[in-house]
């Protein structure tokens, strides 16, 4: 129930884009969730939001941050703060996979498209 | 605003304890903190316990958790799932530095030690 093996991201639906759930409800949480994900070259997230706030650590890999209008390379090692409902936009823009984990502060995670549609997740939160 | 170096951590008034906040009330966070910890070999939290869902990212080192009367014995990488309220305490059994992410569901985070009472926080949350 505490302690737990940290799974090797697997591929999901959404193209260039591997994940793995390594903490939320299954392990008795309601306010956090920890995402482990890595972004093939050339991959993006589709620009989104949550009604949380979120920290994205980056620790292989080069790509943009689109958030509010704005443009912003970066390269790891790098921390990404998100307060929540920001919509926002990581692209990898290098040529090399762009490895990080994501941390939530809810367990289930709601994103939230442009139009305000709920995407629904192909994994556990 | 957005992006963050990822400070090393530094020496606390908690003996053998490292501490670099990456995310937090500064970056415009409100319910999520994120701490980078150096624990040296011997070393321990306090047993304490917080009001908001934790999860420990450990990525070196070996050690015990003592949660509920139970000590779980543990070798990176390892991850340690905490929900609210619950008193845990971390030790580093090993001989080398155990290095963690501790990401916590609120900001500012509170610690409560064994008597209730609230611990001063050395550093920002």
């Amino acid at each position: 129930m505490y302690l737990h093996a940290q799974a090797a991201p697997a591929d999901t639906p959404i193209p260039g884009l591997k994940h793995a759930t390594w903490a939320g409800g299954d392990e008795g949480l309601t306010q956090l969730s920890v995402w482990r994900q890595t972004l093939a070259p050339g991959a993006a997230t589709p620009p989104h939001r949550h009604d949380c706030d979120e920290v994205i650590l980056i620790s292989h890999g080069s790509g943009e941050l689109h958030v509010g209008g704005r443009v912003m390379p970066f390269d790891a090692p790098v921390t990404l703060t998100m307060p929540r409902n920001r919509m926002h936009q990581l692209i990898n823009t290098g040529d090399t996979d762009m490895e990080l984990v994501g941390t939530l502060a809810a367990s289930p995670v709601q994103v939230h498209l442009p139009d305000d549609s709920v995407l629904a997740l192909p994994w556990r939160t």
